[in-house]
């Protein structure tokens, strides 16, 4: 069931410790079969080490397991949620990668302070405040799903132009068109939370980047008149 | 004599370079076998490139050598009093750990600013003081033990829900279940400590997570309700 | 056509992830043949992993593609400009390199600390302002390399003595004599950046070396009176 | 010619790179035969990938090349006075290693801030002042070694207890019974001058370690009543 994207998950969660993203079991990546409204994600608490592409746990959209011999991902029900809301995503990554989880430790949204960050990223990365007592007693993790989208909604925020969001005192989730995306969204927001605390420590008061730059960079590489990379008229 | 707890302490010793936790010879790992009150440590000042498990000394709960050719590790003394005062914790870790250690030069608890720290590690990880000249004469290692004990005593706190103490001034001591657990909680902490000084530095006067935070995480992975791994019931 | 300076732009090219200079495909090299007046350039967004030699793309000092099947770098409008302005340069580097990009985010040229700056840059590292919205809008990647040339002009700057430039809110370029010491010059800024950072955190309000002490190591590895190395008198 | 002693410098020069202490040749040791009034040292501007035992340069303690056909670290003056001036040292390395530099160039003394730099370095680590215009142009090398002599004198110090030095605005030396033991020192002190900072970040105002603590930590490793390691009575 579902082989080549039990494969693709796998080796995008693979990708993690790779990347550097991960420390023991600290991390988890999915990926969604739209047509057959199923995904596939990472078991709880398996090392990557031991990890194989049939430890893939099948999960539907109303979080149920499917398939699987082992238990999915504690955050599962955060996936599906997102899966939801987010018409379109392909790939979900949680980490708690070093930097973005001290911004989120931090309580803050990521400023945009330069092109690395508007390359992929359209404008700040929101940090989510905290569940309260009660939604977190309720549902914590469907909750967390929640609140990122809602998030979004208020904040006017395209998932799309903003693959990304930071929980406050917990890590980081990222997304894109499939899992392997979603992990490089999860790299460029690690570099980017880096860049900016360093920015922050060399010039403290410092302002995000002028919009005409980050849209410039932005629609560089977005977009119908793209033209970075070779998929483009260059 | 105790060859399998000799291989699974020399294991347990070898990951502490692995992980980045030491340079040189800075750092020691023991475990104990509670029946025979034995517990088998790290020679002093040997290599980790030349280790073998047969260099392993076996020392009893009185901090006599009881087995081995070589000097076991100076701080011998500590560990001896921690596996008589915290009854249950089968294996203990020192490291001169560069983000820990910087904590414990600074004096400070680690306060808990995240999911990371509380999936492990229940509340501020406690520093303690500095001994007195005459403590540090009197038995310096052994009063190193007798003051990491003291102080969990006066915080009324759990020696199994907090597997870690920093010495002021010097390094940091954690334990676990066995030698392999301790060395786990050795790499928490180290990356707890990272992410707590730059969340410092992001937002200064950053305040500790909620306690529902802090409990809902650390009971997901320890107690009767835990969810999280393959051990309990997802 | 230009086979060897292809493979030399290539091995260039290469050596950005070897020193860590790179995240995915955020940086170019590119080598220029002074005579033919034409140069080659890493092809747009190619991960270095699949790189080869032949995907290198041959440009001219007009910035028209001579050769090659792939689009050139976005960035080679501003590699174009640099050659034309910049004469007796042989080799260009651009990267987000992170503690370079810091600094450029900061907005704020690198002081010259140290030998270690001043072994190879003379003076501080220039950080140029950011392009105006209709610069931008007019010719992003050209203007890019005029304001570079146009700030030296302004600075008295020689581009020999000082091989490198940060863009605010961007990212670094340097230069050199091929495209070799290019990279080599990328890697002394990179160095040199993340020192400058950490010796304000030292010292906050900490100034410049002394011009003399700057001078000495300039010269003992630059001009007549050199006797660094080997290929001059010891 | 003193082939054992060329192959150990080669060998301790060869571990600057592997301990991270180094970028390009940004380094040098060098070992002292005491009888023959000799010492070897790293040819300047060599990259290590390229080093082999046989480019070693063979000075004496006048400075004055004695073999070899390469020439040597133009750093090489500084190691003559020294030899000279500290009587029993074996060993000599000077780098730009990060954070060792870092604090070179905030001009500071590096605190004893724990356990750590005391189990090696007695006290703090001095940072000499800057030489003086005339003192760079009369003989910049030399006269950076008779800065550290005369300023160990002043402050009497023990260069056997504090084996190291900081040069403002430069770089690091240090030294030890043999070219070995001087990498060693360099190890320690690029890991103390790391940890010495970030704990300054976590505390600001933080005072050094307990002069108590100091003691107990040097004289467990040194001296008549060491018992730390394997050759002392454990």
């Amino acid at each position: 069931m579902l082989e080549k994207l039990k494969k693709e998950v796998y080796e995008a969660n693979m990708m993690l410790p790779k990347y550097g993203l991960v420390t023991f079991t600290w991390g988890n990546v999915s990926g969604i079969d739209r047509e057959q409204r199923l995904f596939v994600i990472k078991p709880s608490g398996v090392e990557y080490e031991k990890l194989t592409p049939e430890d893939m746990v099948v999960v539907d959209l109303d979080g149920n397991k499917v398939e699987g011999t082992l238990n999915p991902s504690s955050d599962t029900a955060t996936h599906t949620v997102l899966y939801n809301r987010f018409s379109g995503i392909g790939g979900i990554v949680h980490t708690h990668s070093s930097w973005a989880t001290s911004w989120a430790q931090a309580g803050r949204d990521i400023p945009c302070y330069g092109t690395t960050h508007a390359d992929y990223i359209y404008g700040e990365i929101p940090c989510v405040r905290n569940l309260t007592a009660e939604e977190i007693k309720e549902a914590y993790e469907e909750n967390t799903g929640i609140l990122i989208a809602d998030e979004f909604e208020k904040r006017k925020k395209d998932c799309h132009a903003v693959p990304a969001a930071l929980c406050k005192n917990h890590g980081v989730f990222t997304w894109g068109k499939d899992a392997h995306e979603a992990v490089h969204n999860a790299v460029v927001v690690e570099e980017v939370a880096k860049m900016a605390a360093r920015c922050e420590m060399i010039a403290p008061g410092v302002r995000p980047a002028p919009v005409e730059l980050q849209d410039k960079h932005y629609y560089r590489k977005h977009g119908a008149n793209a033209y970075y990379g070779q998929n483009s008229q260059g």
